[in-house]
């Protein structure tokens, strides 16, 4: 069993996360992070902080020499500008210089931020209580952890990948399924893009947008698209509603920050579609099992992967924090009050992206887990071919399934 | 802690569902949960089977004299027609007459369905062994577990609701702000169409979209909306990612049978306006707490409730079942075969929206458990009391929060 | 992942479990389940109830023609009884003939039973809503769940058996390893008991003991044993406190009515002992791995299965019913009364000897199914033939781990 | 709900601890958990290694100027002797100098370890890739994480003590019920004495004892017993087997390293009386509830709290390090070699006694969390206070319950 958790305020010590159940001998290490980590921090509209920051992700626990120990892996991203606020953030009362400088408080909530509801739920009065953990800093630690799923995923010759599909009212069709089916050539085709859009036409469209909106004090939104290649039949289940892939997945999807939408293979076009030209038909196939003519269903039938790319789309929000603020109120006095400006993005949609891609990783690795088994990497594997025979020996039809 | 498992075959004895973590002295009596048990069968386009058959739940565990004990309550809903499938469907091997009579085997898989992942999934040749779990039959569990969580609900103030927006290229943009503040005529406008529209006239020209597709052989999908209504601010959590409560959410709905997308408050929308018409402005307000102009967050910002309504949309696939069937293979000989026709519907939309309804009970049940605690009717109440004393006092700003 | 859960009250319609996570294809029949059934009905000193009844499981979910389907398994015990309890126990309000005849009510509770803390927590004043659901008459349902996991272990040659060690003051050494090693001989042997302890001096002496205090008013408790032989090396885990097979067994025993302690191996004995006498040397051992001449540990180092047979002891305290009732208080008045006596046995450890079978298989079926993965019988099976060529391998030492 | 992980190595860079479900606003801080950490050192028979090493816990997420944010909380503890170490235990592969210096492996398992069992379930030659997380240095982790639950239980006035009731042959009939009432003076009379048994005659016995065992390069173990004072009635629930608080106590206490049995209350000796003389009559009482003269139940009914101390005792083995080694094998060539001898304890029963505090407290915490729910302390308390309120009515027997 897979499981994780993460920890840490944006401008605090640093992020921790745990991560458990992967099979020992898995090979791991900070370079291995680092292109998913880098990623994060790119597209056109970032703010200031991204620059200047890099995110070193260390393994201070679960690594042994480049390799899983098979207990649970704790990856550590140290702030490193943390000593300008520990006397802001510090954990321990009464340090002294705590008081003294700045405080930093945030007291007037920003519409569409988590401020307002965790200043009530919590009992929090300086709203820097709320949005050092709800902010999507957060998520770098997802992106690490997400960084070893994949490791664990490419034992299975699995390949996760996504494309931005459209930046506020700029949106493209998406590659070709040539493309697509070219994991490597893709990959470098998005990063040429500033908004990890591999048409270079509708790319410079998005950026362009992008700057009109930061000129208007505005921010932006967009869809982002995932896909997962090489997944096994048979991954998630129908049997209980909480097995059920589809639905794992779209809980990872909404838990990130700022996601307000997600949709499988046609998703809302399948509303609108009779079933005539929705459902993929089955066809015999050869010896790697039954071909499908279209992928309507985004690689899931009855909440089980079909062998079939995985494909998801997210809606993000545009960013909360406007340099031209929105109404808001003081907590202090009751007075109305423009929003805070915390230092902010004009658009993450690239960034979140890579976060779709991270958590598309965590719940595939879950799934797999179930599915094989297994304490090593060796284990896992032999366990890995038995299910592949087994399969094979269901779709070789007439053959005697 | 509240949790559920349902179980059950469309054609077994009958399904089973347990809830646990209600509190004691929650009224409950099968009459409760009859109107939605009801709502589920009805709409236009279903199939014959919804017809003659009333689900009728019974409480076998947990429940006494009308009131739960506070331990898990077992709802049972027998199959009525069972004795005509126990030669099929019965449990035991070897019972007499079980090879006599037509066996219903079903080998050629549907597409859309479970039955071809599933088959080869849990090694099933005979792919009744799949359907019959995989069928939406088992969303009337989910149904009944739903009222369940909706009494418990109803103990805060809080009123679950749906209309159906869309079937086909039919689409309807959604009752006024006003009859969605009025439970009551809601509902009963809803119940007057034949399929949860109340519009008249778009009711009217869904009713003939489902008539032409019928013709055709062919089927239909659409999009509902839930809404829920009441919520105090503090639901759910943003601090850890399977803590939000959109992504519970989303999780709930993805795991209904044939949905293939989800979308909170703006949705996809959200993705292409800029932030200045997507974020919500807070006004002081008065006794009540902030107020805010509109609602494109769906009541939920950061994960956690945010006193405004609820508001989710899903977007469900046309039924997989086709009377003009799609090509498929028999995989028995692995020859081309039109796909199997077992008798279904050609639109179920109106269907989902009740079952999307008792997800979104189950899981506002689960976050409301979690925030309030207690054993009993009496101390839940109590709790939430205290809650909402201190959520007042914290947002009477200017007051001292 | 298998998970359980029960329901039901000990006069209601009948009880309900539902286990899911089972593997597709098992065969599974009631009749599979009636010698467990039975045994938890026997043994000297039981009160009147468990003669006359006789505890036939049925499945209504998730088996067909004798093997399973892959999802979740309902079993349903029916209370054949009930007609003469359903004024009583009824679910619905305001049944006619609810309110006529006796009602059976508790009012005073008795010592070491769950009635007063259950009357407290859950605001009940008839306590009888409390020993309804806290009675040790839901672990029939365990009982029916156990040996469907039981049957799940079988498919990797495990065996499960337990024989009583003592009975208030009388206990007996055990039996030899010798007939430990004989599963069929041993449970033969203990069937042979009233008391379920395979010697028959110690077996008449406990009866003589259960004898005594029956006339006394008083009751009995004593101490069972479990052993689990066939267990590969590797269940469990040390990485994480909550993966320890000890602890999950040690759960698993004192989630059961009545018990008070739990031991493994050497037990409560290893405390006093010094580690040269207590720890068990490895010895190269043959093709089957290393040897080790003793099993102090009981079959677990670490958290984690050794290959030695699994040894619990589980302390039961007696009856907390007694015929000549301890002093209790009337919760209507306050008044000093002797506690409620409800039908009840003298002693019950061969029953609860039973329970800790099947609680100790749903613990060892979890973690085999962790460890080995799969979705049908064929997968598992052909995923742990994997898993121990790996063991074998890494225990041929000298030829190379 | 409060759920925690620990992670880390014996001598890697560092031990993890993310504990989350704690309401805002509760006061921590190094300096608070300091004593529960240096009490974990301590002790009469500690190898080398406690002496020199001081654990200082840093709080590096969740917490902010010595209060709780209401997110996840972690705890960092330096291995400060990691330089040393780096070559061995570093995460990165290929680091320079990895492969130069004593690479300190381990190839012959020590029984009663997890080395044997370690090494084959995952696949490791060099069993030293076992050894650093099965070792109970992680139990500084839940140490640290128990002092944080412990703040937490302080807000319900709730205390958890223990002390050492045997090592080896020597045992001690424990602290009179006066002492016991007293937490401040039973904590101090208890660290006066070198192996936490506040009986100075016994204590000196016990020491003697260790010395012995150490000259014979021998091991001990020993029982404690841990009680929390001040508990509410009504914690824990036997409506599901996993929701009864000895069974989650009981798993606790055997997650803990070379734990081998748990009783509660009167524990074994239950099994040897009659039900007249275990059982504790239930008398009115005045204002503060029942009354009950005995406490052989330990504090739990029915798996409840009932208002009584929680009495556990749990057994350890001897520490399985024998400076004189059992016989054991070469895993590199089959050859019988004396176990490995790693720096150990000979007696650790002391330090388990304070691992052991930490574990009822964590368990105790989730109890509490589930029964009061809320987000911050504020919350917490209010809800706590009226849930009092509520059992003091249903307990006012005869001003109708």
């Amino acid at each position: 069993m897979i499981r994780f958790l993460t920890a840490g305020e944006s401008h605090g010590p640093g992020l921790t996360g745990i991560i458990e159940g992967l099979p020992a001998g898995l090979e791991l290490s900070a370079e291995l992070l680092s292109q998913d980590m880098a990623r994060r921090k790119m597209g056109y509209g970032r703010g200031g902080r991204m620059a200047i920051e890099t995110d070193a992700v260390r393994f201070v626990a679960g690594v042994r020499k480049g390799r899983t120990l098979g207990g649970p892996v704790t990856v550590w991203i140290e702030n490193r500008d943390f000593r300008n606020w520990e006397g802001i953030m510090g954990a321990e009362p009464g340090v002294p210089g705590t008081e003294s400088g700045p405080q930093k408080e945030v007291f007037v909530p920003r519409p569409g931020h988590a401020d307002l509801v965790g200043g009530v739920k919590f009992g929090h009065r300086d709203l820097r209580n709320v949005l050092e953990r709800a902010s999507a800093r957060e998520t770098a630690t997802r992106v690490a952890l997400g960084a070893i799923a994949r490791a664990y995923l490419s034992l299975f010759g699995v390949n996760v990948l996504s494309v931005v599909r459209s930046i506020g009212t700029v949106s493209w069709s998406g590659p070709p399924e040539s493309l697509w089916a070219d994991p490597e050539a893709l990959r470098r085709q998005t990063l040429l893009s500033e908004v990890f859009c591999p048409d270079s036409e509708s790319s410079a469209r998005m950026v362009e947008e992008i700057r009109a909106a930061k000129k208007a004090g505005d921010t932006l939104g967009g869809i982002f698209e995932v896909r997962a290649l090489g997944l096994p039949l048979g991954l998630g289940s129908y049997v209980q509603w909480d097995q059920r892939l589809d639905g794992r997945l779209a809980q990872a999807f909404l838990s990130i920050q700022a996601i307000k939408g997600v949709e499988f293979g046609l998703g809302f076009e399948a509303a609108r579609l009779p079933g005539s030209k929705v459902h993929d038909p089955i066809l015999p196939g050869g010896e790697r099992g039954p071909e499908r003519p279209s992928n309507g269903s985004g690689g899931l039938e009855g909440g089980v992967t079909n062998g079939l790319p995985l494909i998801v789309r997210a809606a993000m929000k545009p960013i909360a924090t406007l340099y031209t603020p929105l109404p808001s109120v003081d907590v202090r006095t009751g007075a109305v009050s423009p929003a805070t400006v915390e230092r902010s993005d004009i658009c993450a949609v690239p960034a979140a992206s890579v976060v779709g891609e991270a958590m598309v990783c965590l719940v595939l690795a879950q799934a797999f887990s179930e599915k094989v088994g297994g304490d090593s990497v060796e284990e896992v594997l032999a366990h890995f071919r038995e299910s592949q025979r087994l399969a094979r020996e269901r779709t070789r039809w007439g053959g005697g399934m």
